[in-house]
């Protein structure tokens, strides 16, 4: 049996798995990132995580390789890491790959973490039976990746599926990139909380203030999910908005993309049911170009929760060294 | 010599031309539409105007198809056509490459005007050394189509490409398509008109006024490109304000897809300087997902004009003989 190991770098943990070539997580692990740390310090922690993934390959297994998903901006031909928005500096130009791989002498590739997802969805999550596949990472920031043909599409640079940031309010909220109107700048986690805060600042009757027991710092998009559980109206009601704006990115994609699936994903995604028909109703009625408006195309949570990023990492590295995709 | 015979159906007209596989137009014809006298008059025109352009066939030469451009919703494989938006009626479930086809048996296949359009721009046109290319025609609406690894790509149902029908204001004006902010509803040629007519209407000073010679039903986007040429501020305002909305629909298409060029045409592209650099200045300042914002991305006018449809019907009938791309 073939492995390869995938790597999750995120901005306070690393994740990391032995894969096998059927998308089996052989052996998991994590440590924190230590970011502020420095630069030397994260990949030394990469380094150790990926020596004690490899103590665990099975006897007669090979590594053929590892994948390295990382948050940001990325040069993927030479492997080299050129802005990480998350993670405090010194990642200008950083030859990752290189590094990564030298020290145990495996071919290594980086990815964009979201595009591992989309990738970890597609082959071994909720995408494996989608064609062309659009998924959405909601969390701290809204990410995403396209399959086309059943295989990632990079786009002309390799930074294709930045899914978050199509503008859907002309004149919208500034977004960190430095647009406005971004979906992410609507509809990320932090949004989403800062709607529950404004709500309780404002005197709203309202779950979302005793499950916070009064602390605004407390208000996160877990506990508006938890106040919605219970029925809160106010929650139910920031969770319809939102899943409005996500809904409005998703339907420019299919309007454009005609994907036969939506993979839906990150944390902002458990918001649960509320959330997903919220997405339903606005692709319903916002899109009109297909067979009965919005053709066929299926919107689903994403599979893989959290080891999307690590599975898709390993599967990109399993493709590289030419396995056959599962 | 192998050749095609590429048709492109409007609402006013049917243009056909016979296209080598170099895309050179060995000859081209046009007849009108008659849309008025249904679907059959219709249909007997089309093949009148192919038998017409057959007779051109140089001495030697094989026909090794028909493509056939149509503006609206098809079902590609089997050639029907299911929804013409702006014909009159009786075009539901037409089986038109069939009722063609067999009358010259030769094989016929059906496509979108826009992605005919886009084909052409890409084999012949402006997008000749492009990869990955999104092409947009500015008209009485607002079509598209995507070039993905050289080809056209469809989808998983045939309707990719409606780059028109992106919601870019959340709660804009109503569509055509019947959703509401799309980059359509603001941008296509009768928005543009209705800017100039709301500030005609308004009492702004302006040449507009005086060239339309202060009949409001004569101002038409070329107009307001005159006026713009003369120098008119009211004119270049509308004129820019229209291409940030088409730039802010670019940009979707830019941080979404990473294509290395978008082609952009259609009778409101002829706006001239002033549009081209409204979008580049709007994609500049929209786009921050890639190296330098933007990448490499490169804005430019569709090379083919009016005869990038049958130019791109002609390819796709060629291409689906299985000849080899030039």
């Amino acid at each position: 049996m073939r492995y390869a190991v995938g790597i999750d770098l995120g901005g306070t943990r690393i994740k990391g798995a032995l894969v096998d070539g059927r998308g089996n997580l052989v052996t998991a692990a994590k440590t924190a990132t230590a970011a502020a740390q420095g630069v030397e310090v994260v990949i030394e922690r990469i380094r150790r995580l990926i020596a004690e993934l490899l103590l665990s390959v099975p006897k007669g297994g090979t590594v053929v390789g590892v994948g390295l998903a990382v948050p940001g901006v990325i040069d993927m031909p030479s492997g080299t890491v050129l802005f990480l928005p998350n993670l405090p500096g010194g990642w200008s130009d950083v030859p990752l790959a290189r590094l990564v791989g030298d020290h145990f002498g495996l071919p290594t590739h980086l990815l964009n973490d979201a595009r591992a997802a989309t990738l970890g969805e597609k082959r071994y999550g909720s995408g494996r039976n989608s064609r062309n596949m659009v998924c959405l990472t909601l969390g701290t920031g809204i990410g995403g990746g396209i399959i086309i043909n059943d295989e990632l599409y990079f786009g002309s640079e390799g930074t294709a599926g930045e899914v978050g940031h199509q503008t859907v309010e002309l004149h919208g909220p500034p977004c960190n990139c430095g647009n406005e109107g971004c979906a992410e700048a609507l509809a990320s986690g932090p949004a989403l909380a800062a709607l529950a805060v404004k709500a309780v600042m404002q005197g709203a009757t309202t779950k979302i203030r005793d499950l916070a027991e009064g602390d605004l710092n407390r208000i996160t998009p877990k506990l508006v999910s938890q106040a919605a559980a219970l029925g809160d109206p106010v929650a139910l009601g920031i969770i319809r908005k939102v899943g409005g704006y996500i809904g409005t990115a998703i339907a420019n994609l299919v309007a454009v993309l005609n994907p036969d699936m939506v993979v839906v994903g990150g944390g902002v995604a458990q918001a649960g049911p509320a959330l997903f028909q919220a997405i339903e109703e606005t692709v319903a009625s916002r899109v009109h170009v297909a067979k009965g408006g919005r053709g066929n195309v299926v919107i689903v949570p994403a599979g893989l929760g959290e080891d999307a990023g690590v599975a898709g990492a390993a599967a990109w590295a399993l493709e590289r060294a030419g396995d056959s995709r599962s």
